[in-house]
């Protein structure tokens, strides 16, 4: 069964002859369990879709086994409610076995059946509370926001390969900003310089110079971020993350635009 | 010590006026051991530098603690010749212990003292050999691929946020595209369908519409895949590996121009 890797948000589109409410496509992201002979190995976020093909060039491609030959079939699992399609299950062939240790990884502890988007948000409600902050920043403010950061960028204009990550006061001050080759990791450092310092996070807006996919609005949502935008577009489940943590969700953030998909009470003057 | 998140490399870079070597900068791709209490936890790759901060956020984020004070000190250590920098151990402060079978993740066999990105390429040797193809495309006809994905592509125009792999064949024929809110999924997915139909990769072209990090130049040598192209750069690691395993890597692929940091020779006409 193909799904569609594309669906549709409401949200707000903001742009110089005003705002207004639309409904927007947006790339899904929902994990994906894959088991090898049942047991399971590995959570990955994926968009939904070949996922036969994603169980059998990931077996490949990380090392699960060394040819095609080696699996028997890819089957995808379909036995828990709201889970259908969400596991598939790679079939070694004959007495081939394998030491699942060394592949495991980013198992969630409650990945049973009925892994979906709803299992990532409840694994990360463990961690993180909604944030309560009511920290607002101006629109004509925000807008300034990634002109200052490709400022700070020392290396990315070199290299065309270095994601950024800044992290900005109200009044749009940049606190500090990061690269790296990883989207999370620039991140990651951001927050973690924060932390060091013994700031607090709760009047602070984050920016990342690519997508908001799940990932970067968990980091957020853990920190307590109250704010996040991003250059690019986001995924199903970074919307779906930024509502139930009551985090602003701003995406496409360029020249006098934007589109604001979650808790737009933040952004003032729309 | 921060350690320059760039580095030159020397490569071809050809446009209309022809062909010159030139030292360009590229990014620096390198792994990073986090340790916490002195055992090992994970290896994630990541642009040096700041990795204190990294491994702070690291550990925050992914919920290996859930308060900065649970972090007594964060150390780099420079226990292994070549290793100085690449690991970092995280001391958890009193009595705090760790369920660490349920944060390990990405350990490489041999990430020992001395990580380093020869490390994670002498782990890939495990997987792979060199591409011994002698598959070539022409210049003009690669210029073209970047048009013909795009044109495949069904969903990246409605959503912003998604990644495309295409592979193709030396005429430039597309053989399959896939897109995926994950780089790697994207690639994963176009392997594994290649691998399941039981065709070959030594006569193929694969083209990723992002970055070239390590782990796309990983996949793309365990199938066995001798010409890999992308619209922007790559990473050291990535031309790293790309030499080691005798593929051709191109980036920046758009409109006349490219770069070629490794085995130009199967680019014809250049």
């Amino acid at each position: 069964m193909t799904r569609d890797p594309v669906s549709r948000a409401v949200l707000w589109k903001i742009d110089e002859t005003g705002r207004r409410e639309t409904a927007d496509w947006v790339a899904v992201e929902e994990p994906l369990e894959i088991r090898v002979n049942g047991e399971s190995l590995a959570v990955i976020m994926r968009t939904p879709g070949n996922d036969l093909e994603l169980g059998a060039g990931f077996a490949l491609t990380e090392g699960i086994v060394t040819t095609i030959d080696a699996i028997a079939g890819v089957t995808q699992c379909r036995d828990g409610e709201g889970a259908e399609n969400n596991v598939v299950d790679i079939r070694l062939a004959g007495e081939t076995t394998l030491d699942t240790a060394r592949f495991r990884r980013n198992l969630m502890t409650s990945a049973a059946c009925g892994l979906c988007g709803r299992a990532s948000l409840e694994a990360l409600a463990i961690q993180a509370r909604p944030v309560a902050s009511q920290t607002g920043i101006r629109r004509s403010v925000l807008q300034e926001l990634p002109d200052r950061m490709l400022r700070a960028q020392a290396s990315f204009g070199r290299t065309g390969a270095l994601h950024a990550s800044g992290l900005f006061d109200p009044a749009g001050e940049l606190l500090v900003c990061r690269e790296d080759v990883g989207r999370h990791n620039a991140v990651d450092k951001v927050i973690g310089r924060r932390s060091l310092d013994g700031a607090p996070f709760d009047t602070t807006i984050l920016l990342v110079s690519g997508r908001t996919s799940f990932e970067i609005l968990q980091k957020a949502a853990v920190a307590g971020i109250p704010i996040v935008c991003a250059i690019s577009g986001p995924t199903t489940l970074a919307i779906e993350t930024a509502r139930a943590f009551n985090l602003t969700l701003v995406n496409f953030l360029r020249g006098r635009g934007m589109n604001i998909a979650s808790v737009p009470a933040r952004i003032l003057d729309i």
